[in-house]
Parts: structure tokens; C-alpha cells; sequence
């Protein structure tokens, strides 16, 4: 039956592409309202495919943008039951003159070593990547009889412009989106040979601080010396939140970050991770973080501290002597492990209060914060992925971490008490978020054949 | 001599302030090109004035605004020689909205308490306070049957936007312009009661420090913990500036600071100067420079060193989890006695370079240095002019230091070899360069009256 469905994936790969490209057309920037319609739209181009394809399949309204909501009505009995998590907005495309091509007007690029991308804003992030979990289904449907496994598919309108109405949606509807696991496909591949599923992502706190010395700038010609110079102060806090082996000087900060299992350690030890070239193709050569830690640990398995903008007194051109009545920083802590990110902004602000002299004050401003996510070693769904993944590609799925957060995974744990498989087909030049986004060919068409595997592997 | 100069400054009070509102009608503003043809009428006003009084006087062409040049035509044999300085250009006047009449509309509004100010933009800086040298002169001239000394008069009409061309023009006309002193009217009394001369002034050096990092900005998920933060780089460099008493740690940054002669130090604790007032009036209430130092020496006597601006990453609204390629930062010295500019900038700059990472890289633009003035104590000029203030205001002169710099005091002793006697009559609260500037009318009238007794002083 995998056969069948296969070759029909591989037989219909122009009418996939063409499906592809007539999503990837439509402009569903979800952060600008002026692309509202457009948003809509693509909602509305989903549901009507999902229908045709018999899904009980609709548009969902929430205060944002709508949630495409589809059931298979053909639940085959006694089989697992996924939800399928993608997400159909995209990033806005600006600076446009960046593009080389218009960025709604996708097409296929061929590169001089023969191998070919699909070129459009949302090619990677993540319509191609949505759109490889259809086409499997559109195959088991088409060429296998049926899905092997009860399908429930959850769309988001809103994961580029925080995402800030899918917790109450998955509340709301917790009863009908229970599924045994979640799938979600909006990660990446080791490289552009070896599939990968992610394990484990970094949570984030994200902290303000604005420090308040003199109630107005004053000149430095006449009170430097003797007044309070806030970016001194800040200045200071800044650089003893690390200790000099890098470590994060904050107490309790390491509570709850264990050291990494040691088969996890073995697998990534066996990547063959290039620390050199992957600080070199940004131009650095000197691991930054913890002393002692490899960089991959480094990038997804330890926390960090880091420093996103600061800013304070004169910043134009020219010089000015100034003294500041203010100054200010953003903050932010990627969290693994159980560490919690209630007391970890606590513990900074203790911090930041404990620099503060007497006659200065420190204000904070909260940018949210969750926990990271770590996902099981063990179990049948796992299992069941990382075989039909060795299946397709021929070499083993690396087990990997990622530095950034996925916050929905959170979502589908702590809302509807499941995990999530993360399995996704991006590459790292994939330029997401940036002007000529691209998607692999390869990762679209054998993105199709990995989750039509999968689908068969979890039925069991 | 002098009685009868003195009673014809009183009974001429009236026209006095008529002539100094003429000034003061005239929008001279220097660093805005739209006021271009006000700055010359200013110039051509005063040339009109001094040509009246007897003075061979002109404009002085330079690639920006004019300096006016009189020469008294009456010089007494024998007697010294002196220059005098001020500027008639001013300071822009936004934001409009905060003046509570208009700026050029000069008009004197009596206080609660019997005191008289008179209100316009450049009424304390600098129109009114040059004004009180040429009335002085006026009043000599109709009443005591000439000056007792040689006068020279320079005006400059861009010291409030940069007097760029200042120093060529001294160049230039070295020769013209040599006296045996200069008279520099542009800083301030001790109080509305105590008479000042500045004796010492401080030193600059602006250097603006930029670190790079990675080659671009990076996202803080995928690199957070293994790339460099160039941030917490010069976070680190400014924190290390200063030692925990407050020093400044730059090897050799001391070299040239010598204490406080011992009259100085007696003069200045007898000032009854209060350093809770001066620092509460800005909201601060604790001295934050070097430790064992009163806030006087910290601001009149002590180098600095002060971040005047920072930034890096981002910094609008909301968060972004950008760790940025680059962050900069604008740091200024304040120099005292010998300290050699060009040895602390390179100080600087060698401290920087010592604590940047390998694979980072550092640019620094200079914004300039000039080194602190501190005037001879000693000298026939100096007495003749305390004495001359003491007769007037009933009390000692103060000796004072000054906080920022006032460059062509340098310039005259750099160029012309000449010593500056600085006196002005401005207050703490006259509200230089910003709206409703203000000058005491007792400033103006007893200023008048301190030069006429000042010029009698220095005739010997």
C-alpha cells in the first residue's frame, strides 16, 4: 500500500507544486492589518481544499485572524489519532528591494549543481511545509484507500504576530482537539541529507529594565563627577550578569537545568556538528557562552543570558555631553530544562534592585515568558517517526535540540496534556523571516514522502 | 574719576537697557542658515555702536558668520593693553512652546521679591554680559574722558555652533589681536551677592566607540549562548572604567592632576557651597564620583570619565530577540590640569582594544580634546580685578572652577600667548540655551559698574 502511495506522490509532484504556488500567491502577512482580507483568504483556500479531500474542514473566528480547523471523517477504528500543526500566515517582506523576485509570485529556481527551490515569502515558513503533511494525505487518500491514522488538522492564522489567540482557542475547543499526539511542522532537517526530529527548545523570558538617576539630562560639564550616571549603572548590572567562564551569575538561575542524557549526548556528539563553520559563516571563530560546553550544547541545551538592545543618553550623530537622566536595556533568558520562568525573572530583578543606588529608581517592564520544552526519549511515537524518517532518507533522524521556541508545543502539552512530534523539512539558508525566502524542492517532495511514512508507521 | 564714571552708569541705567533690548530684538541665531542675514545685522549693530564710542571697529569676514573687531582709538600711553571677548550669536530657541513671551521680545518682568530680570533668548548669553563691557566703555568714554587702559573688542558670532572658524580667524590676526590679557565675559557669579573669577576650567575628550560582532545580526534562539554579544563586550569595557571609589582605571589617566593648592582648596570651603541642594535640585541626593572628594573638587577640580550615549540592538517598542552585530557608545573625558588630551584618548583606546575578543573588531572616531585651563593665582592682572570686584559687591571675589570648557580661552593662550581674566554676572538659574532665559537687572547694572571699576583696576 506505502508503494502505491509513493509513486502517486512522486507521479503527482507538478499538481502539488502548482497547489503550492497557488497558496504561496496569496499574502497573508498576518501583523499588518491591511493584508487582513488576504490572511482570509489563504484560511479560506485551506478549508476548501481540506473539503475536497473529505475533511469536515472550516474557518474557525477568533478576535485575530481564523483558525482552519479539519477533521477526516474516515477514522480508521483503533488507530492512533494525530493533530497536524502548521501555520498559514507569513512574515512581511519588507525591505522589498532586498527581493529578486516578487516575493507573492512564487517560482522554481534552478541551481547550478541541478538542484531546484521554490522561491516566495512563506515557501519554508511554513506553507511548503504545511502543505507536504496535505499532499500526504491527498496520496493515502488518493492512492492508499485512506489515512492510516485518524487526521485532525489545527491551521494558524496568527503564529507570525504572536500567536496571541491560539491558547484561548485551544481551550476553548480542548475536547474536540484531543489527539494522542501532535505533529507539528515547523522545524528543520540536520542538513540537507538527514532528517531530524526536535526534542528539545529553549524557553524564553524576556525582561525590560529602565534605570532613572537625575529627574533631567544634565550637562556633563557641570554635574559629571558628582551625578548618578545611569548608563554606568546599567552598564554595571549588564556586565555582572555573567560570571568570566560565562556563566549566568544570577542565584537559583541553574536550578532545574540538568546535564544532557547521556544517549542524547552520544547522538549529537555524532552529528558531526562543525562549531567552526557554523560561528564562521557569521563571521566569528570564539565560542561565546559557557566555558566547557560544546557549541551545540551551548545553542540548545544550556540557558542563557543575553543583552538585546540598549540604549541611553545622546545616540544621534555627532557628540553631545550629556548626562542621562535615563537608561535602559531589553534583556531576554532562553530557559531549558524545568527551570521556571516566573523565577527567573524574579531573581533578575533581585538582582538589578540590588545595584541600584539609593537615590536612583529601576523600573521593569515584563515581555512574557515560557518554559522549555523537552519531549520524551521514549515511547512508540518516536519510535514509529524515527524509523519511517530512516525509511525515506536512508540514515538515522537526528535527535536535536533547537535554541528557539516553538510556544504552541507548550500549548499542546500544558492545554491538551500531549506531546508533540517536531518534524520538519527547512534548511538553515532557508532565509525565513528575511527577503528571498526559499524552500528545497527536495525537502517539498521527500517532505511528502516522510509524513506519508509516518502516517503509516504511527498506524502501526 | 571713577565716582563720576560710576554715577553716570547709574543715571544712564535707562538707555543702557534700551540699547542692550536693540540687541536682543535681533533673532542671532547662529547654527540655523535661515538666520544667516540676523547674525550679521547683530554684528553690523554692535560695529555701528563701537564705531560711535570711538572705536575703529568692522566685520571681519570668516567662511561662516563675522567677528566684530574694535580697536579704541584713545589709547592711554603706558597703561596695559587688553582684549575683550564675547559672543552676540545665540542658542535656537525650541521648543517655542515653553517660553512664556516671545524670546526676541525683550522685556523686564519685576519678581515677587522687588528683583528685576530682564527676559530674551541671549539675555545672559551672551548679549547681555557683553553688553555690560561696552557700557562700562560707553560710560569711560562720556565721563571720565576716555578709557584708563588700551581696549581691544572681539565679538564672535558662533560660539553656540561650534566656533569653527575661530581659531583660523585668531591665527590670522595674531598680530592685531595681541594684547597683554584678555577679558572674557561668559560664565557666571558665585551667587546673586558673591562676585566670581574663574580660574580653572575643565579639559574635553569625546571619543565614540563602536564594537562589532558577527557579521550580521543574529537571532538569539539559533545563536544565544555561542555567539558573541557585542553588548555585553562594551558593557563590560564601560563598566571597567571606573574602580569601586570611583576612579577612573585608564593606566596614567592621573599623570598631570595635581591637588588642589592649599588657598583654592580654603576659598572653596569657605563658599559654603551645598552639595545637597545642588544635587537635590536634579533629584539625586548621593555624590556618585571619586570617593574622599567634595562635590566641588568632583566638578570644578577632579577628571571624569562619562558615557554620554549607548546604544545597540533593538530598541523600539515591544522585544525582539536580536543579538545585535554591532553597539556602540560615545564616551567623554573631563581633563584637569596637565592631563595631555591626545594621552588619555589613547589611553582610552588602548584599554578598549585590550578587552575585545579576537574574532570582534573595534572602530573608535575622535570628537575632539582640548585640555583643561587653569589660570595663573598670582599675577598684577588677577589682583587688580579682585580688588576691583571687592569694591563693588562689598565682598571677596570668589575663585572658582568650572565645570565645562570654554575653548577660546585655550585658543587665546594657545595662539595669542595670552592669559584670560574670566568674569561674567550670569546666575545658576538664567536658563542658558533654554526657554525663558533670563538676566538679573542687578547683574546687568552692577556688571556695568564692575567693569568700569575693573578697567580703572588694571590701569594700575
Amino acid at each position: 500500500m506505502l508503494d502505491a502511495v509513493l509513486k502517486k506522490i512522486d507521479a503527482g509532484m507538478p499538481a502539488s507544486l502548482e497547489r503550492l504556488f497557488e497558496l504561496l500567491r496569496i499574502d497573508s502577512i498576518s501583523t499588518d492589518p491591511v493584508f487582513k482580507h488576504s490572511v482570509r483568504k489563504a484560511a479560506e483556500w485551506l478549508a476548501r481544499e481540506l473539503t475536497g479531500l473529505g475533511f469536515a474542514a472550516g474557518l474557525r473566528e477568533t478576535p485575530g485572524h481564523p483558525v482552519v480547523v479539519a477533521h477526516d471523517q474516515n477514522r480508521p477504528p483503533q488507530k492512533p489519532h494525530v493533530l497536524f500543526y502548521g501555520h498559514y500566515d507569513v512574515q512581511p517582506v519588507d525591505p522589498l528591494s532586498l527581493w529578486e523576485s516578487p516575493p507573492f509570485a512564487p517560482h522554481v529556481k534552478t541551481m547550478p549543481d541541478g538542484t531546484k527551490r521554490i522561491l516566495a515569502r512563506g515557501a519554508a515558513d511554513d506553507k511548503g511545509q504545511l502543505m507536504t503533511f496535505i499532499e500526504a494525505c491527498r496520496a493515502w487518500k488518493e492512492a492508499g484507500g485512506g489515512l492510516p491514522v485518524a487526521v485532525t488538522i489545527c491551521l494558524e492564522g496568527e503564529e507570525e504576530s504572536g500567536s496571541a489567540n491560539l491558547a484561548p482557542f485551544l481551550k476553548a475547543n480542548a475536547k474536540e482537539l484531543a489527539a494522542d499526539v501532535a505533529l507539528v511542522c515547523d522545524t528543520g532537517m540536520w542538513d540537507r541529507d538527514t532528517p531530524a526530529i526536535t526534542l528539545m527548545l529553549r524557553g524564553l523570558v524576556g525582561e525590560e529594565v529602565t534605570v532613572t538617576a537625575a529627574s533631567r539630562d544634565l550637562h556633563s560639564g557641570l554635574f559629571g563627577g558628582a551625578a548618578r550616571n545611569p548608563i554606568h549603572v546599567l552598564a554595571d548590572i549588564l556586565a555582572g550578569l555573567h560570571d568570566p567562564d560565562g556563566r549566568v551569575t544570577l542565584p537559583g538561575f541553574y536550578d532545574g537545568v540538568a546535564e544532557l542524557p547521556a544517549e542524547v549526548r552520544r547522538q549529537w556528539d555524532g552529528l558531526g556538528f562543525d562549531a567552526a563553520e557554523f560561528l564562521g559563516d557569521v563571521g566569528l571563530s570564539i565560542p561565546a557562552g559557557e566555558k566547557g560546553r560544546s557549541v551545540l550544547e551551548q545553542i540548545w541545551a544550556r540557558p542563557t543570558a543575553e543583552v538585546n538592545g540598549i540604549t541611553g543618553g545622546y545616540t544621534g550623530a555627532g557628540f553631545k555631553t550629556v548626562i542621562a537622566a535615563k537608561a535602559s536595556a531589553k534583556v531576554s533568558f532562553r530557559l531549558v530544562g524545568e527551570q521556571d520562568p516566573a523565577k527567573v525573572s524574579a531573581a533578575f530583578r533581585a538582582y538589578v534592585r540590588s545595584r541600584i543606588p539609593a537615590d536612583c529608581k529601576v523600573e521593569f517592564v515584563s515581555h512574557g515568558g515560557n518554559p522549555a520544552i523537552r519531549l520524551p526519549l521514549t515511547g512508540p511515537y518516536l519510535a514509529s517517526a524515527r524509523k519511517a524518517l530512516r525509511d525515506e532518507w536512508g540514515k538515522e533522524a537526528a535527535l536535536i535540540g533547537g535554541g528557539g521556541s516553538i510556544p504552541v508545543v507548550g500549548e499542546f502539552k500544558k492545554i491538551l496534556g500531549m506531546d508533540s512530534l517536531m518534524i520538519g523539512f527547512g534548511q538553515d539558508d532557508d532565509r525565513i523571516h528575511s527577503p528571498n525566502e526559499k524552500y528545497e524542492m527536495s525537502s517539498f517532495h521527500r517532505g511528502i514522502r516522510s509524513w506519508a511514512r509516518v502516517l503509516e508507521a504511527l498506524a502501526g
